[in-house]
């Protein structure tokens, strides 16, 4: 890039790629209002009440809208009765499914979102070969179908979480420590064996998902979620949508390096994040200070329950170990502030009960490696949810796929 | 958030805020095309001839575009000359200055971001007053304008660019290398002095604007920028803007944390990245190990070079001290790419002649930590740049400004 180069302005992208086509921000704002007159719509969306008229229009024709006489208001009986628009809850049903360590569980819900019924199956622990994931998915959907009264084939997607890296776009999981081998076509092999259009994703960005669906997202455009469990997850919502970085992956917050040549990562990789706060790390160190039993003969919840146990009952070794996971945890939380300045951080997982990591001095330790711009630090909120949240998210992933394949082909300006 | 949430998608913002309004797109589009027709607009903007026809008939009139005759092309000399659209480059001028350590550079900008001048003036290194601040940015605003024939009143706005923590919206410099106080309201107290609107931004965002403007930027919707120099700092571009952080802070790489309890910041904090990659940190293990003058008696690029010599002429602590720098902006990177996974990252900055920074083995170091997706690593370009490059991004911060006031006060939705 020389001096002398002429000025000139950004190249801007055609309208069409920096918005959404306004039919789908019309379905998904009925979606997300439950039921939502027409005037309410084009105020919210700054458009025309005739421009909501029309695709309002076109939407209940295709099935996806439906009127609902709301009930009367304020104004009194005369006139008219109001009218509402609402998203018609029978027209596609899908499923969630998320993979894990210790079960996969599994939702399905209808076109609003709402859980018609979930399952859960326990598994046993460790990586498993693309025939056995195949055979225990399928399984789990038809359980999880039964219980639904409905067929495989009245489903329109499924959406599928494992935890790991995930390519999205191309459905490709290229590591997850629930498979045994690298880079596979996930979402084909699934689509495969079930027949129907399936979509993958990593679990930190389900979660944010249901965030970003069914809980903070209705309030705020951009959050941060850390996931803590048998790994160290982020998912970030930029302008109302998941931030997948410009090749599909990102937002790998566990495997970035605190330390050079640091501790060793289920990665492969040394001084990754996830080495020094995950769930194996504090079992690792446990079993190497304490006289704890050797994790073949226990299931690693136990294990850690016993660390915790120990801890607070006041052993050193014990304290040691959640206290460094905590500065460590600190170190990374202040890093995603420095890097992303965002309004909220969320922090969720099930190790959340280990409050000696999420204690006052963790939080303290994070605000003194934030930048001191002499404002307080981001809200640290930490939310706790049910074992089907997951899967729930998953769900949120196949009905925003079934949404954006249904509404987006055709891009309106306005 | 409870399992028993009723469904429902997202709140979708209203489209005047995920896209600049349409009249500001369309000058923007011809201001980075230099010379477009009416017919191309339409098309690369994916919105009507006549839409086209009705804006940029109003900017026409607003004195910010004008219509130029075209140089006939293939299609040969019948019908009437074909006439494109070009930026009034007369229509408004600013100027971009550039406050740092060892000097302050200028330039003046017309309206279609053409270079008409440029100044440079020496300084003293260290902290400076506000009060000689102000006197040093007048006297060479002062200057440029001589030097371009126009008066201090001729122009529109200033861009100031600054080292250290900016919040731009606010124009609050929270902390910088070239200013003795922390907290200071600059672009206020500039604009008090100067009579003019004024811009504040931290370098690594100048040189990313540039880039945006008159580099890359041209080409790519996302990248990262990563400038070392004095400090490290990084610049981030999401889909043809600079991402600032949902607080107007954020991408401050340089002071994220990549070793507990590490190395001390200028900052103050511990274990900085900047805290080992910077001049300052090299200079400060120089004066350890080697028989190095003293910093009082040599200017930091004086000891540099020196250091530089050493490590080329064999000094093994020479060299180690460019290897570890070196490894520690591998880390760094690689932690870039593990989060934001961008196509491209632009190593910017006048360390870059220290290739041993820069060479394989960092980039190698750099892949080896950067996860495992099976795919080639993002591209890593270094630019080199001459001394008012980053008075050019203030420039362009500026112009930015402007565009957006002028144009961005009515909202048009098509």
């Amino acid at each position: 890039m020389g001096e002398g180069t002429p000025g000139c302005g950004p190249l801007i992208p055609p309208l069409s790629e920096t918005a959404r086509p306004l039919r789908q921000q019309i379905f998904e704002r009925v979606r997300a209002a439950g039921l939502i007159p027409r005037v309410q719509l084009a105020r919210e969306l700054s458009v025309s009440p005739a421009s909501v008229t029309t695709l309002t229009s076109e939407l209940i024709e295709a099935g996806f809208l439906e009127e609902v006489q709301a009930p009367r208001g304020a104004e009194g009986g005369r006139g008219r009765p109001a009218v509402a628009l609402g998203v018609r809850a029978a027209a596609h049903h899908v499923a969630g499914i998320k993979l894990s360590d210790r079960e996969h569980t599994a939702v399905i819900v209808d076109f609003a979102g709402k859980r018609i019924a979930g399952e859960a199956i326990a598994r046993q622990p460790g990586p498993m070969e693309l025939a056995g994931l195949l055979e225990a998915t399928e399984t789990l959907l038809n359980r999880v179908c039964a219980k639904a009264g409905l067929a495989r084939g009245d489903l329109s997607a499924v959406g599928l979480g494992v935890p790991g890296f995930v390519d999205c776009p191309t459905g490709i999981v290229h590591w997850s420590p629930v498979l045994a081998d690298r880079h596979v076509p996930l979402a084909a092999a699934v689509a495969g064996r079930l027949g129907l259009p399936v979509h993958v994703d990593n679990d930190a960005n389900l979660v944010t998902l249901a965030e970003l669906w069914f809980g903070v997202g209705r309030r705020l455009s951009d959050f941060a979620v850390v996931t803590i469990e048998h790994g160290l997850g982020m998912g970030f919502v930029l302008n109302h949508r998941i931030y997948r970085g410009a090749r599909g992956l990102g937002m790998e917050l566990g495997h970035t390096k605190v330390q050079l040549d640091g501790a060793l990562c289920r990665c492969g990789q040394r001084g990754c994040l996830e080495a020094y706060v995950a769930d194996y790390a504090l079992v690792r160190e446990a079993q190497t200070a304490l006289n704890l039993p050797n994790r073949e003969t226990q299931a690693v919840g136990a294990l850690l329950e016993s660390l915790y146990d120990h801890a607070k009952a006041g052993n050193a070794a014990a304290r040691s170990i959640f206290h460094r996971a905590g500065r460590y945890l600190a170190l990374g939380l202040s890093n995603v502030v420095n890097l992303f300045d965002p309004e909220l951080i969320i922090l969720s997982g099930e190790r959340m009960r280990f409050d000696y990591l999420y204690a006052k001095e963790t939080l303290a330790e994070m605000e003194a490696m934030i930048l001191n711009t002499g404002r307080p630090m981001p809200r640290v909120e930490t939310h706790a949810w049910g074992d089907l949240l997951w899967a729930h998210g998953a769900a949120a992933l196949a009905l925003q796929e079934v949404t954006e394949g249904l509404l987006g082909q055709t891009r309106d300006l306005c």
